[in-house]
C-alpha cells in the first residue's frame, strides 16, 4: 500500500516471454491476468486470502472487465500493477487497476473489473460480514485519485 | 455471415480444457482470445487476411476492450462467436462481439474492442485504401441490431 | 482416421495470434495444448467423450510429456495434429503425436504423453471396462509407423 | 544459487488462478512456462540477460522438452523452480529443472529442455564466447546431484 490517491495495493510483475506475441509486446488478454494478480494482493492487503474465501464456499467471478491500452509492455519489463476498490456492494465489488512500467512510471494499461460474489451453483451470494468489514476498512480514507 | 442484425461473421470455437480454470468455466481472459479469432474471420469475410495485412506493414493493435460476462462457458462447449463492425475511421476501427452457446443460443459474453492501425515503430498509420473499401462494403447494409 | 501407419486421428488446428511469442512462432508450451486437442479427438474416434468420462468420475491426468521441436509453426498456419495410442494399461495410457504443417506436410513437432486414470482425490483408478474395450478396438490393427 | 547438488538457480513462482484448469491443479503445459522463468534466472545467475542476448541477435529456441508430473500444484501454491546446466555445446545447451512445493519441499515436476542457439532466419549459430565462458563458469564445480 502507498499513500497517494485511493488506498491501493501495488503488485510487481515481470513480463514472461510466453506472454508476448509476435507483435513483440504482451498479448492484450494477459493484462487481465495481471489484474487478477493485483486483485488477489489488494484483498490480501485487506486481510482476505482469496484462496480461503473459495474454501469457505464463496467465489468472486468477473462479470465485467474494461481495459485501455496506452502502451505495450515488452518481454522482461518490470511492471507495477496498482489496484483499488471503487465500489462495495453486498454481493458485488468494483475494482480499478493501473499498470505502469516500473522504471519509467509510464502508464501502459488502465482498467476495471466488476466481480460478483457467488456461492454453490454460481448463484449470487452475499459476501460474509468479515469480508465486507475488511473491504470497508480498506476503502475508508479513500480519496479521489 | 448471416442475415439478421448487422452484417456479422460467426466463428465456431470449442472450449479447450486448458482454457478452463478451477472454477470449472473458461478463465475470463480467454474470451478476449475468442474475440480475436472472430475478428480475423470478420476481416476475412471482407476479403482481408490479417496475416497479409501485417506482411504489408500494418498492425491492428487493441487499444480498448470491454467484456460483459453473463454466463460461463464450460469445457467442450460449442460456442458461436459473432463479430461485427461498429465504426470505421482512417486508422481505427471498433468491433463488437457476442458469444453464444451454440446449442442453447444463450448469450454468455458480449464485448467490444477498439483497434488502432499502426505502422513501423507502433506509430498510427492510415489503413490502406483497399482495406477501408473492404470494411465499408462490409458495413454497408449495416443496421442497428 | 486415415489408413497409413497406426490408426490415428487427425485434428486440424489453426495457429492463433495469442499463441505466438515474440520469436514469431508458436510459444513452445502451446504444442502441449494442441496435443490435448488431438487426444480428445482420438478418444472421440474410439467412442469416448472425455467430458463424459470426467462426468463419470474418471480423470485422465498427464504424468509424462515429451516434445521434439523440429520447426516453428507461425501465426495462421494450418496444422494437422495426428494422435495414436502406443500403450494401454489398466489405469494408464501412452499416446504419441505428430504435428505437420497441413499444406507442406512438414513435420514440426513430435511428442508423447503418458496419462494416468485417476478417481476421487487424484488416486489411480482402473479405467472402466467399456473404455478399455474401446481403446483396444482403436489399437487393433495397430502397426509400427 | 544454493550449494547442494549441481550449481542451480531457484526461482519462486506463485501459482496464478488462470494457470489452473478444471481439475483444480496447474494445467500441465504451464510448467514449461515455469521452466522458462527458471531458465532466465539461471542464465542471469551466470551474468547473461536473455533479453540482451536476443538484442545481440541470438535466440535460444527450445528443441526438446520433457516433463514428469509427480504431483499437482494448486492455486496460490508457492513453488520453487530449480534449474541447472546439464550440457553445454557450441550452439546448444541442455538444462534440467525440478519444481518443489516451497513449504512441503515435495517434488511436483521434473523436466529438461534442450535449447539451440539460433541467429537470423532461425539458423543454428555458435553462441558468443562470453556466453560460453559464463556458462562454463556456471557449470564448474558441477557435481552429480
Amino acid at each position: 500500500m502507498d499513500d497517494r490517491g485511493p488506498p491501493h495495493s501495488t503488485t510487481q510483475v515481470r513480463v514472461r516471454y510466453a506472454e508476448t506475441d509476435q507483435m513483440g509486446v504482451v498479448s492484450h488478454a494477459n493484462y487481465l491476468v495481471y489484474f487478477e494478480l493485483a486483485r488477489v494482493d489488494l484483498l490480501a492487503a485487506a486481510g482476505i486470502r482469496y484462496r480461503d474465501l473459495e474454501g469457505r464456499g464463496f467465489l468472486l467471478a468477473v462479470t465485467e472487465a474494461t481495459c485501455r491500452y496506452l502502451g505495450g509492455a515488452r518481454y522482461d519489463d518490470p511492471l507495477a500493477v496498482e489496484a483499488w476498490l471503487v465500489e462495495r456492494g453486498a454481493a458485488r465489488i468494483v475494482l480499478a487497476y493501473r499498470i505502469r512500467h516500473e522504471e519509467t512510471s509510464r502508464v501502459l494499461v488502465e482498467g476495471s473489473t466488476e466481480l460478483a460474489c457467488l456461492g454453490d451453483n454460481f448463484r449470487p451470494r452475499r459476501m460474509p460480514d468479515d469480508v465486507c468489514s475488511a473491504l470497508d476498512r480498506l476503502a475508508r480514507g479513500n480519496v479521489t485519485p
